[in-house]
């Protein structure tokens, strides 16, 4: 598995030895991700770079930097590390509590009266708490970004991670819920169990099945919005992708057969988004049967072959985790081929438009973070009870329409995005995509 | 019961106006809380006045005040509602989003390191995330204050107010769960369920018998500390105020017989932590015969009647919820009494002196905001599985310690005494007491 790395090193100045210097990465098949001037004096400078490399192959690359005199390794950056230091996030006092009149007024006895109000009326906890702006964030820790089942623990820098997010780019309050379990019913009775404490709770780094299930049953037994990120998140950027690809080739999408390669959890999201949009048709091919059943009972169709889904589709998705899944000869002229897999994509885009593709992505610019922090701030300011397809179709459609000219997505940085997600969440209709 | 209200009230100005609208609440047994000029022309001056009163004899209140033409209700203040409008807390990011590279580096790609960081060394998410500084605030609702079984969700301004105290005074991070249910195994199994979220869970506000079961089973249970606040925070925050009022009086706490009238959640706790520390003997008295068996079995003795414990304790402590249930009659010369129900006494202190008391307080000075940040932040910092004793005790003679001459206890907006009760928790020993 391909990990980020920073290193700092040190190199005589002189151009022709930078370029040594990526000479060597390169000699590796390492790409380098960044490259920054940490400090520069008269003879020396020192660099960080940021590479993505194969855990197991940091030894050679070491020697290989180590065996050039004017290369000089000053050691792994700490930078990510150090970013992690003490945790990304803390609950902090929105009030000042410098008096007595204030601590009296937002704790006892002043609190009773903000209590006793609730209880008459419950639905005050939406504007006297800050309940109705917190979004637990749950995992059971079996699907942890690639990593596969490393334990809810171990995740948890993911879901602080998005817990950050949602401040930085929704104001709302993220909150951390790890369940070292693997069986469904005890994920969702706990769940059920320290419901009330939300706004609405966002499922995060399942693995599939389970995940169906635990979502499905959470939506039956909540009254308040469940989210499964990885199938919906995901697709929702994925739908806003294939808006740009489809509009700069001049394609319809609902008028396209659009198959999708893998129906695991992004798979089956997307899948499920597709229809929901009106595609024409999606097929689907997967190694487990039971996939191939669950997209049908969502209304899709299966391919009996890889193949036969190259011939038969117009549009191809891919979310396998398998590289190099697509063979370049089963690619046709025209195709729209979005080969998601990261960081290494069912087919390279390069390869598919030289077989006559019309268009090629992989998934480096379809990052989940467009999606989740606008789609909750806008079911929490609608204050709906669950997730609508309209919601995610329109939160799709505002992702794309903000893309800049040539791009299938628009930069997750920019806050107005962001914004402009939430406002569609909110305001959209149901029945209004079509 | 009695609640605090903030009245808005216009008067002209003239100081004989003000001792008017004085004499109406006096006139209504309402004792005067605070007062504060909002505004004032040359005429007339806007009054904020907080009084405590009747819920139900707002309305008479309201007549009087309006039968003088000098004097003008404007309203009800909202200033306590104000405070809580939005929630009194949120969760913030620590870490600076604003680049490409900070989002790589606290989500992905940067984050899978850290995340096979800890999954191959699990200590070090204390260091990378902010497990260790985050407290789950858990109650179940059935007792909220003094206001009974209103429900977990009416009570979560009480818990939104614990964690808002917990980032002022201990920087911790606390985090409110709600569960709305009764039945003491299915929150166990709740909180065990997501026990890997936390550093340590404090359990808030639950009634007895069944807080005595859950605490017990989940601290069997976790390997990280539980504490129900209203047992043991209180208790260390009674013991203070006991070591404070017995060396004002000459006593020693350790040759003195005490008697604990009512074995509820405080009184059971404050009995252990007398008995741990040394009392000589905890006498009790409770209509509710497995409360004294409780009692029994931490090693106090059974009281037969209340005249009883009044004959035979040196020290008498109150925790019934009953108003003048100490008969003055019973007080003996040289009784040392805390009557701790709050806002009225088993006894008034003013009639336990006439009677003879040599010391008697009621429980306004004993605030558990002086115990439960620091306890956290100290069994946190010394990375501790469990509370032990010996930590109660420390922290409350840290508390005592810092009283100011004549006070049972300090100010709990000194944050001096936060760092101090958690630094004791973290530097006592077992047997140190002694």
């Amino acid at each position: 598995m391909k990990i980020p790395e920073v290193f700092r090193i040190e190199v005589e100045n002189s151009a022709r030895n930078l370029s040594r210097l990526m000479d060597i990465f390169a000699g590796h098949n390492v790409g380098v991700e960044g490259l920054q001037t940490i400090s520069k004096c008269q003879k020396k400078t020192l660099w960080e770079l940021t590479v993505e490399i194969e855990e197991d192959s940091l030894d050679t690359i070491f020697e290989g930097l180590e065996k050039d005199p004017r290369i000089k390794v000053m050691g792994r950056s700490d930078r990510v590390f150090t970013r992690h230091r003490g945790g990304k996030i803390q609950v902090v006092s929105k009030v000042p509590i410098e008096s007595q009149e204030e601590l009296r007024d937002i704790y006892t006895p002043g609190v009773a009266r903000v209590c006793l109000a609730i209880q008459k009326e419950p639905s005050l906890a939406n504007t006297l708490t800050n309940k109705s702006k917190t979004v637990a964030i749950v995992t059971n820790g079996t699907a942890i970004l690639g990593l596969g089942n490393i334990g809810a623990v171990a995740g948890l820098p993911v879901m602080e991670g998005k817990a950050a997010l949602f401040h930085r780019f929704a104001g709302l309050s993220g909150v951390p819920i790890l369940i070292e379990n693997q069986d469904p019913q005890k994920i969702i009775d706990a769940i059920e169990a320290i419901a009330p404490s939300f706004g609405a709770i966002q499922l995060e780094d399942i693995r599939a099945p389970e995940c169906f299930e635990i979502e499905s049953e959470l939506i039956e037994r909540l009254n308040i919005p469940v989210l499964h990120d990885d199938q919906h998140g995901t697709a929702v950027v994925a739908l806003a992708a294939l808006l740009s690809a489809t509009k700069a080739v001049g394609k319809n999408l609902k008028e396209s057969v659009v198959g999708q390669v893998g129906l695991g959890t992004a798979g089956i999201g997307i899948s499920r988004l597709l229809l929901a949009y009106g595609a024409r048709q999606v097929l689907g091919t997967d190694l487990s049967e039971d996939a191939l059943k669950r997209l049908e009972s969502l209304g899709g169709k299966r391919a009996n072959t890889l193949d036969e889904l190259m011939r038969d589709a117009d549009i191809v998705v891919a979310t396998t985790g398998v590289k190099g899944l697509i063979k370049p000869e089963t690619v046709r002229p025209g195709h729209l081929i979005l080969a998601l897999t990261n960081p290494e994509p069912e087919i390279e885009p390069e390869e598919a438009i030289a077989r006559g593709a019309c268009f090629a992505a992989d998934g480096k610019s379809v990052n989940n973070v467009l999606g989740f922090p606008g789609l909750f701030k806008g079911v929490l300011d609608r204050k709906a009870t669950k997730f609508e397809e309209h919601m995610l179709i329109s939160a799709a459609q505002t992702i794309h329409k903000m893309a800049p000219e040539g791009q299938l997505v628009p930069n997750a940085l920019n806050t107005e995005v962001h914004e402009a997600v939430a406002a569609s969440v909110q305001q959209s209709a149901p029945g209004s995509e079509k």
